[in-house]
Order: C-alpha cells, then structure tokens, then sequence
C-alpha cells in the first residue's frame, strides 16, 4: 500500500533553502497520517563547490553533484529534485549519473509553470550562476516568454542575508520591494533562487511572483505518485 | 575547514516532525554562509513499523531503524539523530547498528536539560508507546525528578492532529490548555513527542516547556562540531 516512488533531494544549496523545500514535499502530500507520505531521502551537503564561484573559473560542481545523486539511487530514490536554480547549470551530470531514476528539472517545471499562468514577459529573480548560463532565459524564450534580468547586486544582497540566518519584516520589505521594480515591466516574477521565499515569505505582490521552490515540490510529488 | 562530523538523521516519524528538526539544525548551526553548515544525511522513512503498534504485539520497528542507521553510516553519517521519542524504545537496536557512529540519544538529552533546569516534577507529554516504556520515567527518576503523566487520549488527539497536517491557533489553543493543567503541580512540562511543538509553537505556557526537538538538536550540533 505504498503510493509513491521514493525522492531524492541533492541540497544543502543552502541548506535552510533545502528545509523549506522539504516542508513543502510533507506539506504538499497532503497526507492524513504518516504512513501516506512517500519516503525522501536527503543529502544536505553545503560543500558542494560554489555555483557563481565555478561560473567565474573555480571548480565545477558537475562531479560532486553526480556522486550525491549516485548515492541517493543507491539508497533507493527514483525521482531526484534539487531545490538550487544555479546548480541546473550542472543538470546533465545528473542526468548521467541518475540511472533510471527520473530527475525533476526545476527549470523545465517553472518554465511550464509560467506558460500556464499566461506570463509574457517574466523577470527572472536569480544570482549570477543561473543568469550567466541562461537557463531560465532559454526554457522562457522558448515558450515565447520574454526575460527581464533583476538589479543583479539587490539579489546577490538578499540571498546572502537569508543565508547568513536573516528573516523578518525587514528582509521581506526589501524583497517585496525588488519585485515592485517590475511593476508595469514584466507579468510575473520568477522567484529563481531557493533562497528568496525565505525573505518574501509568501507576500501577495505586484507582479505576482512564482516560486521556482513551490513548482519543484508539486512536480516532485507528481512525478513520485504511483 | 569542515568543522563538522557528518550528521545523520533517522527520520519519517513523522515526516512534519524531521522537517521541524532539521529546521533546528540549520537555525542552530549559526552559520555565516552555506560552507560553516554541517552535512546532513536524512532517511525519512514514514513506513518504519508504528512505535504504538508493535508495544501493543505488533512488529517491531528495530529491524528498519538498524538497516536505516547502517544506510546513514554507510553513506558518511558519524553522529546519529532521531526526532521521535517513541522509537528510542528500540535504541539499542540502532546503537548495535551504529558501528562507530555516535548516537545522540534525545530521552538522556532531554533528561539531563531538565536536571539542568532544576526539575523537580516534570510532566511528560508522550504518546503511550512512550510512556508504556518507561523510557523518560527512568531517566528522569535516575536525576530525582517526579514524572507526572498527562491525559493520554489528549496527547493521541493533538498529535493526530499535526500528523493530519492541521497547524494554527485552534491546535495551538487545545495544546497550551493541555500544558496549563499542570501549573501548580509540575514544575517543568516535556514536550516529549516531536509532533507537540508543531502544535505548541514556542508559546509562553506555565509551567515552562522544555522542547525534546530543540534539546535533541543542540546536542546533536555539539556532538558534530569538530
């Protein structure tokens, strides 16, 4: 009687970011008791060299990401997800190393999520790592949807105040404000960075937003669904 | 520069309760960036056999705890967690399993923190798997602490209600009642079933609650930190 594949989360990209995705894995299946949860298995690793870091000539993350998705096969995951936007820079070492379990690309997802709400021209929330290889510009582009780039250095600012342990009203007004740049400019904003909903905190906006952290558990949790 | 031994979580019991406490681990690591955080290795299993089951003749859970501790340790965990009270009923199957790994036992944790806070009559909230154990009646006997027993179908009732997902002022109101109903005659109350502070949410109460989660994982991140 068991209704779900196993999951299998590469995080620690950063790790609070991993716990929220989590909440959103146990929240999301909707479960009347424990035994309707799927099982997840989680490697929170904070080592995995630095997105921007390799982007800018350091070491690629590529080779340490395949070893955390071999280890979760191993241990029995079938749908693999990864609540970083940056590291789906690295999604083919994955892909490769995955075997037959199925990885979610949170790219993909979002960028099918956006098409569905009607956007035509969304801003895309996210540190240098995922602007620079165009992941997000390619998957919108594709669907007709038109990019607009944040104030890089205002995301960078914020992303790194929620990993240092900053929440409350005065991150939120910060964030909230970032995306109220976009007002009259863009139809949605792309939360594409899983450390933004940390500082937003789920705030109705104008634009809207779309959280690239919320898309990535639903289609996890569609994919893992026997 | 890790400053940490790799920590692993054996979780799933339930699933909302290892979110909870791997929220703890982070906000308790205090780190400055991604890097200054521990690994942490999650097996979130909500299919190891129901604790209050296998103390009424069902099966037991320690064979699943074992193979889930040996899976942890084989994947590079050297310090051992697990957010449920209950199940330390089966410690010493996962101690047997542990090999080299350390297992942080969260009922001594919370007994020592509750000597530590000069207990003298500690009010035990626990599901009857728990307290049919004896598992906190011993450990907090052994310090010269009187335990006190709650309302049993209360707690089964809260804790039913977390585990079906319900969070808000209604479960948070029925659960500070619960607490309240020990002033005068305790003078600390255990949360002693890691579904209880999902309901409490770090409210006042009198008498004072002492939080076997957050116990658990301050201890666990002393134990890690190299």
């Amino acid at each position: 009687m068991i209704a779900w594949r196993t999951i299998g989360v590469l995080g620690g990209m950063g790790p609070a970011a991993t716990v929220d995705f989590l909440g959103r894995l146990v929240a999301g299946a909707n479960a009347p008791q424990d035994t309707a949860h799927p099982r997840v298995l989680i490697d929170s690793d904070p080592q995995i060299p630095d997105r921007n870091a390799a982007r800018a000539g350091g070491p690629s993350p590529g080779p340490a990401l395949a070893a955390m998705a071999r280890g979760l096969v191993a241990q029995g995951a079938r749908v693999l997800a990864m609540p970083c936007n940056a590291a789906h820079g690295w999604a083919d070492d994955i892909r490769a190393a995955a075997g037959e379990a199925q990885f979610i690309d949170m790219v993909e997802a979002t960028a099918d999520a956006a098409a569905a709400a009607g956007a035509r021209a969304a801003a895309v929330l996210a540190v240098d790592a995922t602007l620079d290889s165009r992941l997000y510009h390619r998957a919108l582009e594709a669907r007709g949807i038109a990019v607009l780039e944040p104030d890089r250095p205002a995301v960078r600012a914020l992303v790194a105040r929620v990993k240092a342990g900053e929440r409350g009203p005065a991150l939120e007004a910060d964030a909230a404000a970032l995306v109220a740049t976009f007002a009259g400019r863009a139809t949605h904003v792309i939360l594409a960075c899983t450390e933004l909903p940390l500082a937003l905190n789920a705030r109705a906006t104008i634009p809207p937003v779309l959280d690239a952290t919320a898309i990535l558990a639903a289609a996890t949790l569609r994919a893992a669904r026997l």
